[in-house]
């Protein structure tokens, strides 16, 4: 089902070609566009058939676009958003996949009124540690959640609009504001990665030899973009040290019973550990995912 | 090809089953013997065809075995095998599958010389946080490493024996002492795992509707059996530790980067950990896996 003329997706890397092989797939616009800053990566994008036709400069390919997706790095969002902004057609809906949200939502939504567009956040979590157009497909978005902000500000119109787009994809969306957002993403998405980074960072290089699945799994999001991560830290740096901080009364109470060889201290902290992770059956396209989510009573 | 009459697997699990499963497809025994605590479980592992005959009590089902493997939980393996040292046959050669070395070796290796047997510490590492038999494959060891231990006291005929034996089953095997091995998993499965469960100790149940894939991933050990790991952790308390302490350095390094908005120190933590964990590509039959493996420098 069409729901745009033109989408233009700026930045086609592994999340924005992901999302433009998925509207190719779905039939959701008549033109997906893609815009770029090396000409090697819109090669690969129209060879990897993510969008359909592909430009260097942010005025020519936002022109005419009914939605326009911002799919660059986190700290480059707010800049080229308003860029965009300015040769988007009035009414244009804008939104864009940065992994934090209060610091791009309270810009780009002031922003969009004064340019007569509107600008809706979003963040649809699905990704990988390998980054580039080569990596996206088509069904990177299946099943997983999708968060949409809304705040005192958000039109309803371009909200409604948005929240189909990413159900379209296959998303399963959620809406809260962008301080709920950024709260529940520091814990299970930038504290995860804070971890994983710094288990990998701790092994001696001559004991990874020995390393098997545990060890892999555990730090697989530690081969993800350094610059990347380091930005989206930043940008949401106090929630990120508020996990932190219960990170480590989490891993203080095991390793406090372990010195004193506390047992029965450890098997319970274990336990409760195992009890949450045994209830985390998101597995792609499980229907255990969909009925926890779609039921999820949190905001 | 034959290498044993019969080999006896107590404690057909996830790993024990695995092991009958390898030893049947490569005709390694004519006969594959288990021993089991419960009668569900032997039912289960002959319908798994994972063994050819079960036993419930150790003194029938080590009878005449050429090898014993003890792949029951590190907590009881001292106190099996001596139990089944007692009932072996003379020359009868034992081995573990225990995730820690130092202690099981220096009791077993003594005890087995007063019975006129020999013992091998081994620790294959392969894995899964589903711990029974149903979940047994005949592939797990393939591709995974598989450390022996070597001390001033062990057999050396014994020693090859073992040795070949997990390389036939289609382990990298890897020989070296007790305290070497215990250090090394300390780093590499023991701290992933103390940091798996601490990570998802520390995030709110509610949270967990918006995870995905990077915290389903770091966190999939947390599912793993809180008594099994308490025990493994308890043995190998002073080892553990001193990882826990490798990893607050690191921890501790990105954090205070963070804190700060020291974004080059931060970019500078990540992109280590970012390289050790880009170098480390065990993946299962992946040709790298056994180059590096193979060619490791280290003991």
């Amino acid at each position: 089902m069409r729901q745009f003329n033109r989408v233009t997706i700026i930045g086609v890397g592994l999340i924005g070609g992901s999302i433009g092989l998925a509207i190719k797939k779905n039939g959701l616009a008549k033109e997906v566009v893609g815009i770029f800053r090396h000409r090697r990566t819109l090669k690969n994008a129209l060879r990897r058939k993510a969008i359909d036709k592909g430009f260097m400069n942010i005025r020519d390919g936002v022109r005419n676009a009914d939605l326009v997706v911002l799919a660059t790095s986190v700290s480059s969002i707010v800049r080229i958003g308003l860029e965009a902004m300015k040769y988007a057609k009035m009414g244009a809906v804008l939104t864009d996949v940065g992994s934090t949200k209060n610091c791009i939502v309270e810009k780009l939504e002031k922003a969009a009124r004064s340019y007569s567009v509107n600008f809706v956040g979003s963040h649809p979590m699905a990704g990988s540690e390998r980054a580039s157009v080569e990596f996206a497909r088509k069904d990177l978005l299946e099943g997983s959640p999708c968060i949409v902000t809304k705040t005192a500000g958000t039109n309803k119109p371009a909200l409604k609009k948005i929240m189909n787009f990413w159900k379209s994809l296959g998303g399963y969306v959620k809406v809260m504001t962008p301080c709920q957002h950024d709260r529940s993403v520091a814990l299970i998405s930038h504290l995860p990665h804070i971890v994983a980074f710094s288990l990998a960072g701790a092994i001696p290089e001559r004991e990874l030899i020995y390393a098997a699945e545990g060890f892999k799994d555990t730090t697989r999001v530690a081969s993800s973009d350094p610059d990347l991560w380091a930005d989206i830290f930043l940008t949401n740096k106090k929630e990120a040290i508020k996990a932190c901080r219960m990170f480590e009364n989490s891993y203080n109470g095991i390793v406090k019973a372990l010195a004193k060889s506390d047992r029965r201290g450890i098997v319970k902290a274990l336990g409760r550990a195992k009890a949450k992770r045994d209830k985390f059956n998101y597995g792609k396209k499980t229907p255990g995912q969909k009925i926890a989510f779609g039921s999820g009573s949190r905001p």
